[in-house]
């Protein structure tokens, strides 16, 4: 499995991807997901992927030769619209599962891939889109500024809540961090490191771009800390009616001593008896 | 579909539920699946469901059924621990399954229920188990304090980082309402109103319980300002490297004019040419 997700706001851009393989639970491996391909001044796109990885490659490797090829008829650097890149995209997509998908069928292994192409042609404002397997795609929109591939659930709530168009880029990006790390704390087959990448409106080129360990300071932080926070969130919620004269004032949340380790047993556990499922 | 969540902490046990059951998107109906089985000063018990809602309905009669016959061998008040309802309940459960399963398989449809049971026995501690449709169940852990069934995803990261042994009631509470909202507002399927109930360790009956209506104060506020406090925790962690002298002070959340409204269209959409999958 995978999560990937995009997220377009005014300022920008922004790409965040995990890197965990997995063809069974003793088939894990760590993979790029998230692919840049950059001329600076005149355009700049990541592709996200999710779904078989032979079908990614191929169709990536085949986008790469386009562009190596003088005599090609299309390539990532020939058209003037991101939705025609998206379209060129799908049909890249489309012919990369079909040379497989013969002997595939057979075996009941699926073929298929799901892309994100996000970026900025010069003389456009940036885009984001969502390539289906079927080679067709749609936008984000001004009320779905965000898409999701791969293990989307756990990650979307997040989301939901806070991004608008107005979100600064970094905050949505921190946000999009919170999405990944929820994730991988809920769905084992989606793992650390993470890649992010940023592209700020007009800049034409990666704004930013990082791979985060479980150990870099920034993501450790945030995976420590957002736990408390959310804790003092939800004891500054309104009380119920039976709860006269409690305070709403948030608990400590960001400075103070570290919280205790999550939760030591209390009692026997009567599930221990019974049989697992 | 449904979702409900069940939740163990050291002051007692806390139940939420939806009321939405639709066979489709247009036959969609409003349901209570949050049961309560109370004999106050010696034991309280409740069932929340999920699944096929003939066989949970069946299941429910054949429970109240024992109950008022005096001479059934076995009720909800027979026994002296709460593994054994559950394992009652189980057998209870896959019975019904059972009757109609014959004519059900031939149609396709499923007649499986998932239910959740949680309660206290005097002499016990409360419990809480899951009770799956083959009968058996599981209990919480120490290391597992809440239990799902139907769709759990959306509302489970939020469990996983706020819930612990040490977790006011009332806290585990407020976190489960915002765990409902997080998934009614991603999934159609699961809606309001919520049915929400809570047993404090010792009482041997139901404490507290509510309906809340999306126009129940409560609610409406958690559901109102949850994003604004989720916003102010996002903005407050740590700054990426480039962002030098920023804030992270909070933005202010709990106080201050409304956010305007999520989103104004600032742009055309390109997506609007794009054929939607």
């Amino acid at each position: 499995m995978t999560y990937c997700v995009g997220i377009e706001v005014d300022e920008g851009l922004i790409f965040a991807a995990d890197t965990r393989t997995s063809a069974s639970f003793d088939d894990v491996r760590v993979y790029r997901k998230m692919h840049i391909f950059e001329f600076p001044g005149d355009r700049v796109f990541v592709i996200m992927s999710a779904g078989n990885l032979a079908t990614t490659q191929l169709t990536l490797s085949r986008l790469k030769r386009d562009l190596e090829d003088p005599d090609a008829p299309r390539s990532l650097r020939s058209f003037s619209h991101l939705y025609e890149v998206a379209e060129y995209i799908g049909e890249v997509l489309v012919s990369s599962q079909a040379r497989v998908s013969d002997e595939a069928q057979q075996s009941g292994v699926s073929v298929q891939s799901t892309l994100i192409l996000g970026g900025q042609i010069a003389g456009e404002r940036p885009g984001l889109y969502l390539v289906y397997p079927l080679g067709n795609c749609i936008a984000t929109s001004p009320e779905t500024p965000y898409l999701q591939i791969g293990e989307s659930k756990y990650g979307k709530p997040i989301l939901d809540r806070i991004i608008r168009a107005s979100t600064s880029l970094e905050d949505a990006a921190r946000c999009a961090l919170v999405s990944l790390d929820s994730t991988i704390r809920s769905n084992l087959s989606v793992g650390m490191p993470i890649d992010m990448a940023l592209i700020k409106a007009g800049d034409l080129r990666i704004t930013q771009k990082m791979r985060l360990e479980a150990d870099t300071p920034l993501y450790a932080e945030i995976h420590d800390t957002w736990s408390r926070k959310l804790e003092a969130a939800v004891h500054s919620l309104p009380s119920f009616p039976w709860e006269q004269g409690r305070s709403t004032e948030p608990v400590v949340a960001s400075a103070g001593p570290r919280v205790p380790p999550r939760r030591t047993a209390p009692r026997l556990d009567p599930g221990d008896v019974q049989g697992q499922q």
